[in-house]
């Protein structure tokens, strides 16, 4: 019961900013007898800070206001890509206090390995962290690859299958897919809307569904494998086994060609290089196709466009469009507005972050021991 | 307080069965005094019943049990379909106690007509269960097309369009799209399970997606589109304005071709007409298609095929399960099992009865003024 009411009390202070204790006790329905003890336990706990004054309540009376404080309880997020391996650090009001980036090739890698590589960032990161005064209570870890009951189930590209990783730190560590955290990373850190389709372009292709600000994940925590969306049912073979895949002619690869980076990308399209204008064009295309299907089945509020297609969306943008409005404009009117994500490659390992700050305010007593 | 509390002790007596008073009390935390008075209100509405002696408690001293009544309140199910119209009245124990179905013909028809035979079939068939006792309190509507505040907004292949239909019996209506409601029909009245895409096969194809027992909607209720998910991106124009969608290759005016029903289908097939089963081989094959697509973007528990697929299920099941097997074998290991409903053509009204069930069990109080 005790565990229930810190939770309420705490949501309150965060959904509805700084109130007083004789606010929270009306917002609540609970005695100010039992917020003042409950508030003084999450002031020990550094989850909330006492601020100036406001009025307080119907009478109007200036009191104390209690609000959720960013300058004790921090999160990890952490991120294994196929090209680099990521960490940062977020406050309980999601401030952004710390981003680490390193550049690795992980395709074809041995998990340990990497791990290691993880575990040493990981470190590193939450020393400085705890430098500047912040305590680091949990951390979540985006990976490119399937995940069910805890365990990294497969990641075709980095070539890893049934990898356990709770090891990695000191922490408790959640593990979830990069796709699903980076449309988490885009509503708490984006642009903050709780309906669209995140779309993240890497060298796989995922997609998070977010419906009423939760992500929906399936039955088996699988959904969301836009990149595995058929396109052409007998086109080039998949990795994946299948055939014409969206990922054939979206993905990372079909995208850059011959080039090594999407930095070398974007700047043939910037020259008018026609053989990359061509992929971009042949990849919105595909893209235009499978987000029909997803628009079809899953009715997403917009599409934000993510990761690598963020970078790409000036080319991209037009033949998506085109083709969402060709093919669902008669049934749909207008079909759901194609954006592009304003958070860049950071959207996993923020959202990664951002998971455990939702689980302390969901539940503060379990999470912080209260 | 007490509309929760009636909602708590119905919800008791209906997922665990006969409860003496006393072990409703045990069960739901309320005192024995607040749960006698709240079974007796339930007792005049006709909600619960009193039979046989149980043990009941912890003491196990035999006590009279309280049950859900079949005996007074029921609902009504009605489904405007292409060709036919239909009805049926369900008891809250969910027993199907009348069915009603009236062959048409409601291609490109006049709303306000069909309306009209609607209303006249609710009437009979209300009367009907009068007089046998019951007391219809709530109907719902099932619809060829999509729905969105009440509104059928568009139903293609009646030619309806933004159609209002509360005014069609003097109860409570509620509308809703024929695929959900068929897969609210597998969960309650046919398999049970509770993780299921159901596959609604008539002239046009739909889906419903049921997670933990509940229908996914997306964001405005237009989810499960799956007639529409691309098989073939420059296939054939399907008439929601894109080309190559599933029920251009799927649909019932695709595999019936010239024959005028689908049991005429169904003995070409039995007697192995080439052309008849070259209709179901390649509708199989798109229906693979489309699945596989489904299958990786919102990960389905199993896939149940209804409608005129259940009908053609012996000859479509092979080429289904192969293009599942085939394109989603490796990443999955085993693709979601595919079976077939056990509920034929009635998914949908009884799914529609279903749902004022439920609503009666989740807020008696409001449902039933007491």
């Amino acid at each position: 019961m005790r565990a229930r009411n810190l939770a309420v009390v705490l949501d309150a202070i965060h959904r509805t900013g700084p109130h007083t204790r004789a606010a929270l006790a009306e917002r609540t329905g609970l005695t100010k007898t039992t917020v003042s003890s409950l508030v003084a336990d999450l002031l020990e706990a550094g989850v909330v800070t006492e601020s100036g004054a406001v009025r307080g309540g119907e009478r109007g009376r200036p009191g104390v206001a209690v609000s959720l404080s960013g300058h004790r309880v921090a999160t990890l997020g952490l991120e294994i890509n196929i090209d680099y391996l990521a960490a940062c650090v977020v406050d309980l009001t999601r401030t952004v206090r710390l981003r680490r980036t390193r550049p690795a090739d992980n395709r074809s890698s041995n998990p340990a390995e990497i791990l290691e590589r993880l575990r040493d960032l990981a470190k590193e990161t939450t020393a400085e962290a705890e430098s500047a005064g912040l305590r680091v209570i949990g951390a979540a870890l985006a990976v490119p690859g399937t995940v069910e009951g805890g365990v990294l189930r497969s990641a075709p590209h980095l070539g890893w299958r049934d990898v356990r990783v709770e090891d990695v730190i000191d922490l408790p560590l959640a593990i979830d897919n990069e796709a699903n955290l980076a449309a988490l990373g885009e509503l708490w850190f984006g642009s903050r809307d709780t309906d669209f389709l995140y779309v993240s372009g890497e060298i796989g292709i995922g997609a998070g569904l977010v419906v009423g600000g939760t992500v929906f994940r399936g039955t088996f925590g699988l959904a969301g494998e836009l990149g595995h969306v058929v396109v052409v049912p007998d086109g080039p073979a998949c990795r994946c086994g299948g055939r014409g895949c969206l990922e054939v002619y979206a993905g990372q690869d079909a995208l850059l060609g011959p080039l090594d980076s999407v930095a070398a990308l974007v700047a043939r399209l910037e020259s008018g290089d026609p053989r990359a204008l061509e992929a971009c064009e042949r990849a919105g295309h595909a893209l235009g196709v499978a987000l029909t299907s997803a628009v079809h089945l899953v009715d997403p509020g917009r599409i934000v466009l993510g990761g690598i297609f963020a970078r790409l969306f000036p080319w991209l943008e037009g033949p998506v469009a085109d083709g969402l409005g060709a093919r669902l404009g008669q049934m749909r009117g207008t079909p759901p507005a194609l954006v592009v994500s304003g958070i860049g490659a950071d959207a996993a390992v923020l959202g990664a972050a951002g998971l455990v700050i939702q689980r302390i305010l969901a539940d503060p007593a379990e999470v912080l021991g209260l």
